[in-house]
């Protein structure tokens, strides 16, 4: 264990994080965890929280690893969960049955049910236990778990696909195609991690059809659609067009969705909307290199009085090119509002 | 001189083009040259074209180095002049009567007085010569010289200073500040830069104090100010206030100004009108991580009906942080039209 530096388990836990990532946006309520069991420097066993929640992924990693996991070191980029549950048993409990030497935890678990007595049974059993490495990655990683427990309601998610100039249609309405088919596929595949999708009544009216996941393998991602609409909404009609949609009144109903992650796809009414409720959690700006002029704003009023008061709420957290067009992902400060 | 390889070439030719940086809006009609002297590795003498266009970017550099220059290799940005003129001998007889051994050019002087005079006389009087050495980066550095030749027009820079959903104002039209003390004082030192600047009527009545270079030890840098007005201009009032002023009725009138290099800096109509002229060669977007919602937009009009049409016209050419702000500057790309 002594020859372990903390850059390997930077380097470890960053592939757990990674694993993490494939089911974000399909655990909930339940975390996006991402576990590797690693013994002499090989991995012996890798696993995810699988699709609806269950098995936890020590459980699978565990499974894969079988008698393997004997005197390995467990990442985990949660805290192993304490409570047995009628669904599976303790993450923690297995991972002392499995007798694994030593266990690496990115972030402790608010769920009270775990709370520390995760971390406390496995040193109880004599197991190593170090906390915290890559635990700010942990913290985006499960964004959209954290902020229910902390917030009480989803991660949420602004997506805008503007010109230079910030326009995001042409005066008649026209956006095809503001940004390029790289772009667009990125906005899809982002699309596949998130519970839900949400749109204004307007956007809904206009681009029904094109509210999924349109990537080769991914079709089945498609994630709920939730409806932003102040008028009363018709009552459904039976038909496929509305299978898994449902009409919400106000940005704060997303608390109610059985959704930890939901990306905000517009128009600018409902972007401003968000905004203003303070319900944005994440920016993503898609930018293609054109000038539009006059056209559709990206956003619609923010009721902003004095400039003063715009400043200090983002920070670029990330960018990349894609094809021609630009992304860059925007994070809520630490000392905004929340 | 065999030793000397294209990469060093290179780095002298960089040295050089630096130089030329220093007068860059300040010698229209002449080309903005910068010039090296190197002997033995070493610079023995260095020279940029003067304010006004005169002394030389060569016969500076000679002066400097003095008998130094004998058996040096000079790096000059572009070909050295072949014309006797009342204000100076010709640059191409200076090098030769100087005894420079090579002399090395980034671009050819389009100038039908020299147009390959100038090297011909070089060779002619057994000096090396080499060139195209950065000539991508010259054509950048004496944009406004060359698209004078080219166009009969002055290079126009359209500057811009956006929130990241593209306004430039609250709906009262406040604007300060969108971005930061980092972003404005670039903006000043591009100001220093340029020949003039060019604002519509309601800027200039909004602003007219402003219009400056406002960094210490560059005040007397301010540019000519060019105000754009459809509306007959109003008689100048005698008042210091008015100096250094001229109205235009058009966009295209700015091919009659004494000026290489145009700084547009808005509104948003006056932008707009360039760009629907296709007169802008150059964008400066300044972006501040805020959101502003309902508020002026960056550009008018442009009086486009079709997506399609505003594809490929842009290209990023560089992008810097700027405190927390972002710098992009953008360049036509060479298919659009010019």
């Amino acid at each position: 264990m002594g020859a372990v530096t903390a850059a390997e388990d930077r380097r470890w836990m960053a592939a757990a994080l990674a694993l993490a990532e494939r089911t974000r946006g399909r655990t909930a309520p339940n975390p996006n965890v991402g576990c590797v069991l690693v013994a002499k420097d090989r991995v012996v066993g890798r696993g995810w929280t699988q699709p609806g929640g269950r098995p936890h992924a020590e459980a699978m990693a565990l499974a894969a690893a079988g008698s393997a996991a004997r005197g390995a070191t467990a990442y985990v980029t949660l805290e192993p969960c304490a409570h047995v549950s009628p669904r599976g048993p303790a993450c923690a409990d297995l991972l002392v049955a499995a007798g694994v030497a030593r266990v690496v935890v990115a972030l402790g678990d608010p769920d009270p049910r775990t709370n520390g007595s995760g971390l406390a049974r496995l040193r109880d059993a004599g197991i190593l236990v170090s906390v915290g490495v890559c635990e700010a990655d942990a913290v985006r990683s499960m964004a959209g778990f954290l902020t229910r427990r902390r917030l009480g309601r989803p991660f949420v998610t602004l997506k805008l696909a503007t010109s230079l100039d910030g326009r995001i249609a042409l005066p008649d309405g026209s956006s095809r195609w503001i940004t390029g088919p790289e772009a667009r596929a990125h906005a899809h595949l982002e699309r596949s991690r998130h519970e839900a999708i949400l749109v204004g009544r307007g956007t809904w009216e206009t681009d029904k059809p094109g509210l999924d996941v349109r990537l080769p393998g991914l079709e089945d991602r498609s994630p709920l659609r939730i409806i932003l609409s102040s008028r009363p909404h018709p009552s459904a009609p039976a038909g496929e067009g509305e299978r898994g949609v449902v009409w919400i009144d106000s940005p704060d109903a997303v608390a109610t969705l059985p959704a930890d992650h939901i990306l905000v796809e517009g128009g600018a009414g409902t972007a401003a909307a968000f905004l203003r409720a303070d319900l944005v959690d994440r920016l993503l700006l898609y930018r293609a290199p054109i000038l539009i002029g006059a056209g559709k704003a990206a956003l619609g009023d923010l009721g902003i009085a004095d400039l003063g008061t715009t400043h200090g709420r983002w920070r670029l957290h990330d960018a990349r090119d894609l094809g021609t067009d630009r992304l860059e992902v925007y994070e809520r400060t630490p000392c905004s509002p929340a």
